[in-house]
């Protein structure tokens, strides 16, 4: 089993020789670490993973979460596998040493991650939206909030929930209705219903802590109107006294194609079904100032959108690797061309067409871990490089990385998912086997925490033609230096992907300009999906042309792999980004001038 | 629900404006009917598919066929449903009048099955298995066997199935291992297991014909040696006696993802559960010549491969319609640019984005369609053309046409039900609605009847390769015939369409050519899917370009999206295969390279 959730030797391959994180033990916030240490935790998860998340992962699809009288009735095996991540530590992995943490590298804690969400999606999103809650109390909250909520979310007893859409406001948060109502003790009380809400009930841990986006009185229209509020489950006593049910509570629950085991909630906030002081209204705790909300929330978002994409690798890179070990052990047919029926049939992985769709898989899943670690690693550098400037371009790679670092994943990890079941033929498609849960779990992924459309939108608008193309500039300086590597290392085959490479980014950039030029912003992003692809294709070729490099004069199965991989995607991948560049460069759009009646 | 599962509209347009069915109406075998009629069963079959069938997809989806003591319990709507289409002279639609038929042409049925399909698949495979079983016994049974068998089926009272595959035998056919014994009365006593057969148990009807593959003693190795046998569920007297239970029984049911409606199984023949005339084994008749089965098979899988991308097409139509009216409906955010948050939210097909999604599922799924339904002309001219040269013309066609109309569908279909979900976000992943079971039926599609790779294979080297390129000719003589009538049509927009249609078509010639100058099998078939895939967008181009002229001098609304969707598929979707010839033209293969212990 577990060598079927995701290759240690891959993860050690790329924090160790690619990302080199040992690099990250001379700051001084990760000082007090080894790569025993990193190896140690790494080994960790692996061992939780496979004896706590992985056994319940069909279970968890098949017995889906139940409302009882008011009560989200959960699995039970997944209150211990909680439990075990949280006392392993691992809630507060990276958070400071203060509030209970290990103070370990972004990096290697989402290498550590891979393992839950290929061994179980739905139940290590518990614990990974917790994480995001605490992260974004610990930079956005007053002390006593992190004392009274995020010390117990890290001991493992609180859970945490991020609160953002409603029935009518799902992609479009400036339509949210809920409103806070300040109170004369400095808190709110809050009405309102959110939609789409995970984990916003079990009966795991102590306490569960909502946060909620409201309008407050006095904020400007649409986004700029939205605050930030703690609502806690259960009252703490910082405000009405203790141990009292808030007025917060799950009035339905949405039933999904996929990810079955997290349960998705509609809850409603000041209804009345508890009346706490007497007094209705969810009794709500504002974070920072009145009419932030929005931007507080981001932080979560943007470390919840990488989240997403790792989410993404991670079920990608399990369904490979089952694929590959059925294709291995799964006699079928015989070689083209060797048509002697009295031999004995030969397994799967002979047929080059298989070994096509396993490479191609491969060329993903490793593409999108690898993406995914690389941010990772720009928020260590942000965290933690003692240049200022070296920590500010960090941030702007990393915001200009996390809409593709979203999407990418989720697109064409889902995609060799699809090559997973494939592989399989007809078993794959059973519920026997694992790859159809994980290809219906998948495709959460391009939906939530902002679908596809959204992050495109983000790409194109803000972070490239935002910024006049300085982070895209700053991007395509390290691609630039990658080439020049893999020229240098005068190895035919890498100096020819870098000559691809080369050509292709400046296609990008003069796109980029190009729609940077187009003033009217429906007409401009008419084809940002388009722009996100392509965009996309090129950051991983990029991040593979890394990858082949750093096997250089390594010869072992492993390191041929690595590089047939680089090959194929190059060969099969990138051509169909070139493709789009091609059209963007003329931002054809017969979406643009057709209408509603004509559809 | 009648206006989400085919247009109406779109069927017309087809089968009256483009393919010209009326002109059938001059050929002797439909010379009974008339416009009229044709119009009178596609009312029909869209009557009885919103009423019988679309009522229970979902619930079918959810109560899933069970074996309780051997025998397979389906949804009680199933019967109904099935019976409904029987009565109304459908089993029989295409056949002669001497077995009970309506001799519809092929093209009007085709569509008919369309609404079936888009209604539930599921429930609509039992009927389409019944009537490719029934048509392989009119083309090579014996009129006995027709008289026997077919005609029941034709009245509804009996039902077919084809079983082919083995536990150890699903794409290489060459490895089952069911023997067939010849008996001393001409009949045969079959033995072994057969899997993956789909409606082999069921309690509807009076009898179950199995299409059985078993070698029968003295036939070559491999593919050779298969002879291809009738074996009744019950003893009809032609031997045995009759009302007898047969000795083949269902021993597992196999539990998938989608298609949950349609049971599927595992056969066991002569595993002495039933003894008839007190002998263990299956009854079984031959069909035509022993060790010639296969090819009498193929008679089925032929037929069965249009039919699947008829599924997909159905699927991806409904999933389209769905779409769109969410879209029509749902109030999301307003248009880029005109950020007011106090304006009301406007609808989400107001957002260029999701246009672009409904405008891609148009072009796939009308572009499936249409070739699905141009194969069935194809079938038509087959069957009923005086000229037997214009009659080996469109055998020829349909064969080459064959492995893109069951696999381009199944491809770009599933991905058109992708956006379909994805258009309504959230929602679109819940089980409240219905296009997440329309992506998971659809799954099965690339998968059954043949892959994906084998689709690849049979066009590359039987189809293509194999004939020395004629059919590939005879294609391409119709694509400039098309491009020809768009130059002279004079409407600049069509012109440059047939331009490109031209350039890229004349690409494919060459790539077609260098890979059969490529005498090792496995390195020309490297990249065969990749072939198939961009075969399959030229074709569906030049579909698209075939529709786009049918609506010259048209302005309505329908008219104008056809226009759009053309424009768009040409602009966004033929790039990638452009990409993917250029990629064939150097045949470049890292999985051909790759081993199995570097993946």
């Amino acid at each position: 089993m577990t060598e079927t959730l995701v290759s240690r030797r891959d993860l050690d391959f790329l924090l160790f020789e690619w990302l080199r994180v040992d690099a990250l033990l001379e700051r001084e916030r990760f000082a007090e670490h080894s790569v025993a240490t990193f190896k140690d935790v790494l080994a960790l998860s692996e061992q939780i993973a496979t004896t706590h998340f992985a056994p319940h992962n069909r279970k968890g699809d098949l017995e889906e979460p139940r409302l009882v009288d008011g009560e989200v009735h959960l699995l039970p095996e997944i209150a211990p596998a909680l439990r075990a991540y949280a006392e392993a530590g691992l809630v507060g992995a990276t958070m400071d040493h203060a509030v209970g943490g290990f103070q370990l590298p972004q990096t290697v804690f989402d290498a550590c991650t891979a393992w839950f969400y290929a061994a179980n999606m739905s139940t290590a999103a518990y614990n990974l939206l917790t994480i995001g809650n605490a992260n974004l109390l610990l930079a956005h909250g007053t002390p006593e909030q992190v004392e009274t909520f995020v010390v117990p979310m890290v001991e493992g007893r609180y859970f945490g929930t991020m609160a953002l859409s409603e029935p009518q406001a799902g992609s479009s948060l400036a339509d949210i209705t809920t409103r806070a109502v300040p109170q004369a003790d400095g808190s709110y009380r809050l009405f309102g219903d959110k939609m789409w809400i995970s984990g916003a009930d079990h009966r795991m841990g102590e306490n569960i802590v909502h946060l909620v986006l409201a309008k407050a009185p006095g904020g400007g229209p649409g986004t700029r109107g939205i605050s930030l509020f703690i609502v806690p489950k259960v009252l703490t006593g910082a405000a009405g006294a203790p141990g009292v049910h808030n007025d917060v509570v799950v009035t339905g629950l949405n039933h999904k194609m996929g990810a079955r085991g997290t349960v998705n909630t509609v809850l409603a906030l000041g209804d009345g079904t508890h009346s706490p002081g007497g007094q209705p209204g969810a009794i709500g705790y504002l974070v920072g100032e009145e009419h932030r909300g929005l931007s507080y929330m981001f932080h979560m978002m943007n470390e919840a959108r990488v989240g997403i994409g790792l989410s993404g690798a991670a079920l990608g890179y399990t369904g490979y690797l089952k694929s590959l070990a059925y294709a291995r052990s799964r006699p079928q047919g015989r070689p083209l061309g060797q048509g002697n029926p009295d031999s004995p049939q030969v397994p799967l992985v002979e047929h080059v067409d298989v070994r096509r769709m396993l490479l191609t898989q491969k060329s993903y899943v490793e593409g999108a871990l690898a993406l995914v670690l690389y941010c990772g690693r720009l928020l260590d550098e942000e965290r933690s490089a003692p240049d200022p400037a070296a920590r500010e371009r960090a941030a702007a790679l990393l915001g200009l990385l996390t809409p593709i670092a979203k999407s990418w994943p989720a697109q064409w990890c889902l995609r060799a998912n699809e090559l997973a079941i494939q592989v399989h033929g007809g078993a794959g498609y059973t519920r026997d086997y694992d790859v159809e849960q994980h290809y219906r779990d998948n495709r959460l992924n391009p939906i939530h925490e902002g679908t596809h459309g959204i992050q495109a939108l983000d790409l194109l608008n803000r972070k490239v033609v935002g910024d006049g193309g300085a982070a895209l500039g700053l991007l395509a300086g390290l691609v630039e230096e990658t080439a020049a590597r893999a020229t240098a290392a005068s190895v035919p085959e890498l100096g020819a992907l870098a000559a691809d490479l080369t050509r292709d980014w400046e296609r990008l950039a003069e796109v980029s300009r190009r729609l940077a030029e187009v003033s009217d912003p429906a007409e401009r992003s008419a084809n940002a999906s388009v722009y996100l692809e392509a965009a996309g294709h090129l950051v991983v070729a990029w991040i593979w042309l890394e990858q082949a490099l750093a096997t250089a004069g390594r010869e072992e199965p492993f390191y041929r792999g690595k590089r047939a991989a680089a090959a194929h995607f190059f060969s099969h991948e990138l051509p169909h980004a070139r493709a789009q560049l091609e059209l963007l460069m003329h931002n054809r759009s017969p979406a643009l001038a057709v209408h509603a009646d004509e559809l």
